[in-house]
């Protein structure tokens, strides 16, 4: 029962182009031209033109068997289209599994979740690595054979304790981090080694209830449905680029430990579903906002 | 085509009682045991037990054919118990037809809903009184025979309006006010006049986005579900007890245009079912919060 | 307030071309190419490939402002590129204001909605004809200044009224017809003059409950939610291609009329939404089943 | 880690009551009476009248601290009443903590996700058993501290492994089954002996896709929402009285795997939600359906 790899491993072997640039004409005539004369065939192909700001979005993934670039130049080869456009770009390959590194505190539900997805095959990575500021969840990582490491965080530690958090995730080449209820702020520093890569559950419908207990919050204020956020983790708390949100419903009835229970829920599935968009490739951040290609 | 009166009349002919009090031994078997000995049979009852605050909350409505005590006599031969339990309480009667004043801007959405779903036999009340701070939808209250009154407001003018509003809704015989996207924020003088009977609808999933254009913070925070939320009014601009929300899923793709649209559904149907509990008073009011019996 | 023109009219002037064909390399080229090298700036570009039947899908938006084929000229340039892909296609433009007539019985919730969405803008169309077996809903018609034909239908007089109806449709040069819970059974014969432009609301959770008085059904089953349905009409009932759907949920505390009136609420929006996907052409019909771009 | 008994023990001693009768005055007074009398104070009470049927159905659950009358005699002493209204009654105690059979063949998601609930304090029971077809989930049960008995079926050994089945549920004092996901029809006979004691969850939308394989039904109808049902079983495949449902939004992009995996999430929440509440006693089962008092 080794879940370091996905078992069910599609058999794809496709180029993934994430792009956003100023709109104006041929951008899609060009890129699909480029895919097209170099034999490579779309499999999927998505656009989105933000209106306001004249921007144009674009995600596009074709067949790479029987591609004429080869894999190693490919990004070479696309550079002059993507200075014409003046384009952000970057390119991924389908057959290449992320390493993603599972940040918990004392909650066990969403670290749980990702593991099973992960062993079901839900989720294309590798989960070399679990990093917590408690020892508690040590023997779910154990179970599932990953590698379990305690740091434990105080003001007066915080900034060493991060470091050497950094150099084992450069140690174990993690691409990404998922925050699966891990209760510490991450300094602005620490944050910086991943940029758009660190992706947070928060337990409420953000912008509503920022910061601590928020069920508390929501359950002080009497409101009739919950929710809970995934986005992408910036220096402002709760107030980076949403990926993902979902709701359930709540009465008076229920008191905070209902909340807590019911919330668990839909924290569970939005995190995974960010999870799951961020490792297919289908976000694109912008501004503070995210396209989300799905 | 009359809407001053609902078509689709009951012939019921209930009392409600709504009752909060400390929680102690013996408050349902009393107040059923009132209700039995006078020969009332119960057709619904329910309970709520606010466990932090050791509160207990009741709704009980029993058929008054063949009750003994007489309508009139009824709250008076109801004291006693009401006492012995330290109970806040109200009684109502299921053939009581309430007067309800809607008072509106520009949108008209949310006024047509209500007039359609009113001439449809969902609402049981009376319609006699329209009140706007601007003549727009003067045609419909004229479609549906509704009196519409006009009086624009500004700074200066504010106290005066709604003191001359207040004198129609006495005439009138008002008993509580809809704010079907009435854009104007009402005095607490005004308020006072009727506590818990001033239903709003707030076009966000309250508190996030309180104040002005809620979905326009919305398409700049990009979220990814918008909401709305019904609420009696309090001096506390969108702070007020929380009756009902809903939500709808939207995406990047989504103009504030769209959000706009989108976020009419949900007004509507938010601000009836409200409305709808007011009618058949299930809402108890406690603290900043709401128990809905429904 | 007349309302066979919408208000709101869009300053666009796309051409937006539907394709079905199948799948190789170079579709999405080929197409892009050909818009881009008459100057015309896509807006909007969908694409989808049913991996099982190794169809291709597309959707492609383009502005004609600057383009260089003329608009009376461009399918007939566009035909040795169909060809050669052995397409499927429709070429649609966005100033184009389709026809469409609304068919009612005795429930006006339906109809009202949309009327109401289309003087608000939300529906491009114009709406020259409801078409009823009944004359219960006239008054509505009038109100919104538009022609009312009442055709009652009975198994005798069925084939000889449709006839009139069908010249009557074809008189008002009607493109789509939309029934807003039109109780009749459409004939095969009628149902060929329409293919896929006949847009019907169920009121259940298709395949649930097909037929007679779907919420009796509910109500007998037990369900703890109930749906509704948009589909296309084809010759065997409620069975056609699914457009949209959505649901509520429910009780055991709600009576059959509860289901009826919780149930209005999404027959609306969800008939709503189908035919704005219908006037935006979004939606594209393979078998029995749809593909929606939206 | 032993997950036998719930690590949250809630320090209630509450008798609860579940009770059905004909329709007639003074049901809920005597009720309550006989409760006060005896010095026992209500905590949660509900009632419910099918209108149709003149049925009433009532859920009371009151503290026995205090209470007079000591819990081996109470059921005794209700006997008058009972027999006075006629009444269907059971009588439970919140401190009594069933034992439950988890049913599972080759899927896992259930099994973990109902194990994984129950370590948490979220099911006050105990899982002293899980059976099965196949040997597939054993180590998962290891990983839990739950026996896990093998019993292969075919259609010439099912009455005998049936029969082996039962004598070990009865050895293990089982008071109920929840097949998670188990895919074998149990026997009438076995049937027999757990009525309304057998919670299934169905991966469809019941009534629609009765049977086998309902996600490949659902994605070759084309449906835009699926749904999981969480229910009693009877003898007729699928048609027991339903607990819960929950559905998930899909589209054209969804291939069949695609709908198993967002079924998955539905699926678990909805049968944790039906074993939840059966646990609690708000179940009432009345012909083909359930009152649900929560």
């Amino acid at each position: 029962m080794d879940t370091k790899t996905s078992q069910k491993v599609e058999s794809d072997n496709n180029a993934i182009l994430l792009l956003s640039c100023p709109d104006r004409k041929g951008i899609v005539a060009s890129v699909s031209e480029f895919i097209y004369k170099n034999n490579g065939n779309i499999v999927h192909a998505d656009q989105h033109l933000d209106a306001l700001g004249k921007i144009f979005f674009m995600r596009v993934e074709w067949e790479l068997q029987d591609f004429k670039i080869p894999r190693q130049g490919l990004a070479h080869a696309f550079i002059p289209l993507a200075q014409k456009f003046k384009m952000d770009w970057n390119l991924r390959f389908s057959d290449h599994i992320p390493k993603m590194a599972i940040f918990v505190s004392k909650e066990g539900h969403c670290l749980y979740d990702l593991l099973l997805r992960h062993r079901a095959g839900e989720l294309r990575s590798e989960i070399p690595l679990i990093v917590s500021n408690h020892p508690d969840l040590k023997e779910v990582a154990e179970n599932f054979r990953v590698e379990y490491l305690t740091y434990p965080i105080d003001r007066r530690t915080k900034a060493t304790q991060e470091k050497k958090e950094l150099a084992e995730l450069e140690a174990h080449r993690i691409e990404f981090i998922v925050l699966a209820r891990y209760m510490q702020i991450l300094s602005p520093e620490f944050i910086s080694h991943f940029k758009n890569r660190i992706i947070n559950i928060h337990h409420s419908f953000l912008p509503a209830f920022v910061g601590r207990r928020p069920y508390h919050q929501a359950h002080e204020r009497g409101v009739k449905i919950i929710g809970a956020t995934a986005h992408y983790v910036t220096e402002e708390l709760d107030k980076g680029p949403i990926i993902e949100q979902d709701v359930v419903r709540v009465s008076h009835r229920d008191s905070v430990e209902d909340l807590i229970r019911k919330g668990r829920d839909i924290e569970k599935v939005v995190l995974a579903r960010a999870v799951r968009l961020h490792l297919e490739n289908k976000i694109l951040v912008y501004g503070n906002k995210t396209v989300i290609f799905d």
